[in-house]
């Protein structure tokens, strides 16, 4: 079993390829809840979206998110009513979230709405929530304490961050076969992902952290950061806001005591020495993911690097 | 104040003819509940609907229901799921139903969701649930018994119809404004709508039957029914299963004891003398309200038979 702790669109985007070089009835995606929020008293779970959206050939590959060709006529008409029409909610998307929102009411856990749902999706990976407890991150800046989403989304991350919190997760548990996924993989990967915004609250849950640290299993984290630039907001903006080194080499600290390897650019391949200071193994290839063919070739190096 | 009794399409075109020849601050109307249900969570009012598109020129004329230009994305998604599609819920159309949800679920009653939303579509005219009350119109079939809108939307009004129930309607209150509306009108309308499922649940509702009774207001009603073919179904099918004559004579025999005119179509002038022996006046002109000129004269000539 191959397990991945996974954000949202650059953690789909390494998916995609790592479903093309692996069985996917063999790989774990353990995904980020901590950007869910509700709209219109629905449940909107960004990351798990994505994910499902990518992986079902669905989403729209420009933008990262969302149903490709999507419309926006049940949002434009939600302004009618005065209501806020900043999150971008497109009418085949509201499906999805009014479809969990119904399975929630019925009582279903967040781990199972989402397996009921990956089935319809015809996803054959096992997708996990990384808890059935809501763990909303906030992010402390100049403006004040803002959700995630309203961070990103609403103000367009322009806010200098000065704090990060993922809120309650010392009360919460990860989802059930989230420890056991990582303790009993053959190989685990932290995607691609901001490892403040996406990656911080898994390893935040109690135990998952050390459970990534005890796995016998060799860990690889590939940097969602090349050249100082992340590949999407706001990666970059909350490793700054925090202090830390927005590079390949600020992420694999981040990570130290548990990565086994940091899989970086080429671009990146003056900091491998300095990486491998930290105590890391470092895999140099191409870490840009702009099409197929990179994420599958991106994919099968780090399994590759991390298995043999 | 002029108060109109309706259902959906033909209640809402003649309501169109009527905004154009009075002053839309002065027409109450009294809106069928009876066929609201509830689909994927949401309060879906289809008549309130109706008449609410119509009067904010949104409606789809062709169809006479809907957003005109309105788009089905999120009902299709929704098949996904495995979830009945048959309730033609349209992208636009939608946000309408889940502020209506979201509303009621913040205590708000129906009566003041209606007024609210009515607001929000620049909507003059006053209108009015019939009830706050669920009164969910039942319809014994062949088929067994059936909620409206599975009766005449999922199934095509194609089981025959053996009897037709307002259920709860006894414990049922007519909303806020509803007796006074008709009692101190100084002319009350009934619309061209189905007697049986649109016209008939206000009716039952206790005291207005009573209350359009005892009106000093002259009362009229206009035929849904004109050379025997009822506008929209199921106003013929429903009329004729429970054994009555599918006629604007039929109609007015329905209505005898609380109208003082009955308006009917030219083609149906041989039933003048038939219905005045109920002790009906009449009023033969054009009913057929194909185009918004027809719908203001039908509307100006009622009245003007009413109030002079």
């Amino acid at each position: 079993m191959i397990t991945v702790l996974s954000g949202g669109i650059g953690g789909s985007r390494f998916l995609q390829g790592l479903a093309r070089v692996a069985d996917p009835h063999e790989i774990t995606v353990i995904v980020n809840t901590g950007d869910d929020t509700d709209f219109y008293g629905l449940r909107v779970c960004p990351d798990l979206d994505i994910v499902t959206y990518a992986l079902a050939g669905l989403v729209d590959e420009e933008k990262g998110w969302g149903v490709r060709g999507d419309t926006f006529h049940f949002l434009e008409a939600m302004a009618r009513f005065g209501r806020e029409t900043w999150f971008n909610l497109g009418d085949r998307d509201l499906a999805t979230h009014l479809q969990r929102t119904l399975l929630l009411r019925q009582g279903l856990s967040l781990s199972e709405v989402v397996a009921t749902m990956a089935r319809a999706f015809g996803i054959e990976l096992r997708l996990l929530p990384m808890s059935d407890d809501p763990v909303p991150t906030k992010v402390t800046t100049e403006a004040g304490v803002l959700g995630f989403q309203e961070y990103l989304v609403k103000r367009g991350a322009r806010d200098r961050v000065l704090a990060v919190e993922y809120a309650g997760v010392e009360a919460a548990a990860p989802a059930p076969g989230v420890i056991e996924a990582i303790l009993d993989a053959r190989a685990v990967i932290v995607a691609p992902s901001n490892p403040i915004g996406s990656i911080g609250p898994i390893l935040a849950l109690p135990g998952v952290r050390q459970a990534v640290r005890r796995t016998r299993a060799r860990v690889a984290a590939v940097s969602p950061v090349v050249e100082g630039r992340a590949f999407q907001p706001p990666t970059a903006e909350m490793m700054d806001g925090l202090g830390l080194e927005v590079s390949a080499y600020g992420v694999a600290r981040l990570y130290k005591d548990f990565i086994d390897l940091m899989v970086i650019d080429r671009a990146d391949a003056h900091l491998e020495a300095k990486i491998r200071e930290l105590g890391v193994d470092v895999l140099v290839t191409g870490a840009v993911m702009s099409g197929p063919e990179e994420r599958a070739a991106l994919a099968r190096e780090t399994l590759g690097a991390l298995l043999c």
